[in-house]
């Protein structure tokens, strides 16, 4: 089941997507609009965002998972504009399978990590690569519209470890790996950070980004596209 | 004023607090509980706590400000227990002067700070001091219960470099500073912030801990005093 949320006619909504392009408000009810003429925007509303760096493959497992945040204000949804700040010599793509949580997690037991995942969505981890510098990544990381997320929710996954991930630029392959290259599985992570962070009904993980990351210039068009759950796509302004 | 949020009979309300410690749902309307019979809440709900470091007295001014993040489920409010982690060994607070957004700010001029302000609350930022060795202070900063906010935000105060802080541990004064001695202040806090990062009403900036921060035990209490503020008290469980 896809779940979205979305514009129509000035109002914000919530509901479901089907196959065919119909929204309905909920399961079994009668649609009320179609996909062609509403906004998507960005599927949940994340107080936190968690997320596990140097996860995949090159980088070799760390003795425990690398977390950094992104704050909330940095999420925008499909088809925005991703804006590259002024100056900046380097902006850098990052696309990652999103976990979003359905339940309250607080310590959570990782064989019972689905009971807490609403469903999956795609994110592309906007990161400004000269800010790295600053010892915490609150600019690389934060700046508005640096964390698009959806199309939407797809809450019919039974295995994250069993996705493929890819990134285009401008339509050329520039990630490609299955989310089975994560290094720290999503069970793992997720009762890893819930020792000590409770995360919320539509808090987020990213679960890190695959081999291939590189830079994004004005007017590039980027998608995140992982089979089983949908296409993110955004063009830098 | 004093703008309070706090539960009563079960029900989680917002109102204004008097000197007489009546507290109304609104300016000019009639007192509907007493501070006695309520309990305190965290007085805001920020989605983005954005933090200042090393920005008092004898760190020396930084050549920019030096910024972290603490995360939403770490946010606490009076009167309520900091949980140290088990097999922590140094937990710490840190008293701060903490802003509360009023209004939308996007690359705000810092001469016009003021209009995007609410007021002002008591924060203390714990840190699990063993944890800063993660690259990314996740974990030493956004535990749950390492953000106490309160005890109400205070919408009085025409300049916060006219306050002074004191923190004191079971009564004994750790921390003593007039807001003065803040390097960055909390108009250049917010313009630079809000460069990348735009802040929404009801987020949180936390402007710096002077000199003075310390250890934290089970069963200690700590009270962080801000003049013309109030009072925010935690004990350690």
């Amino acid at each position: 089941m896809k779940l979205i949320r979305y514009s129509h006619h000035g109002h914000t909504r919530t509901g479901i997507l089907d196959d065919g392009g119909q929204i309905s408000p909920e399961a079994g009810r009668a649609p009320v609009a179609d996909l062609a003429e509403v906004t998507l925007l960005a599927p949940c509303q994340p107080k936190v965002i968690v997320c596990a760096g140097r996860n995949y493959g090159s980088w070799g497992k760390l003795r425990k998972p690398r977390l950094f945040l992104k704050a909330a204000n940095a999420v925008t949804g499909p088809d925005t504009p991703i804006r590259r700040p002024h100056g900046l010599r380097r902006l850098e793509y990052e696309g990652e399978l999103a976990v979003v949580i359905g339940r309250t997690a607080t310590q959570i037991n990782r064989r019972h990590y689905r009971d807490y995942i609403l469903g999956y969505t795609c994110a592309n981890d906007i990161t400004a690569d000269d800010w790295r510098t600053d010892g915490q990544w609150v600019r690389a990381k934060s700046a508005d519209t640096f964390c698009p997320l959806g199309p939407w929710i797809e809450t019919g996954i039974d295995d994250p470890a069993e996705l493929h991930l890819r990134t285009r630029v401008n339509g050329r392959l520039t990630q490609d790996s299955p989310t089975a290259a994560m290094l720290y599985g999503v069970d793992e992570l997720l009762a890893y950070i819930t020792r000590w962070i409770t995360l919320h009904p539509g808090d987020v993980l990213l679960t890190g980004s695959p081999d291939g990351v590189g830079p994004l210039a004005v007017g590039d068009h980027v998608d995140i596209d992982i089979d089983g759950v949908g296409v993110l796509s955004n063009t830098v302004h």
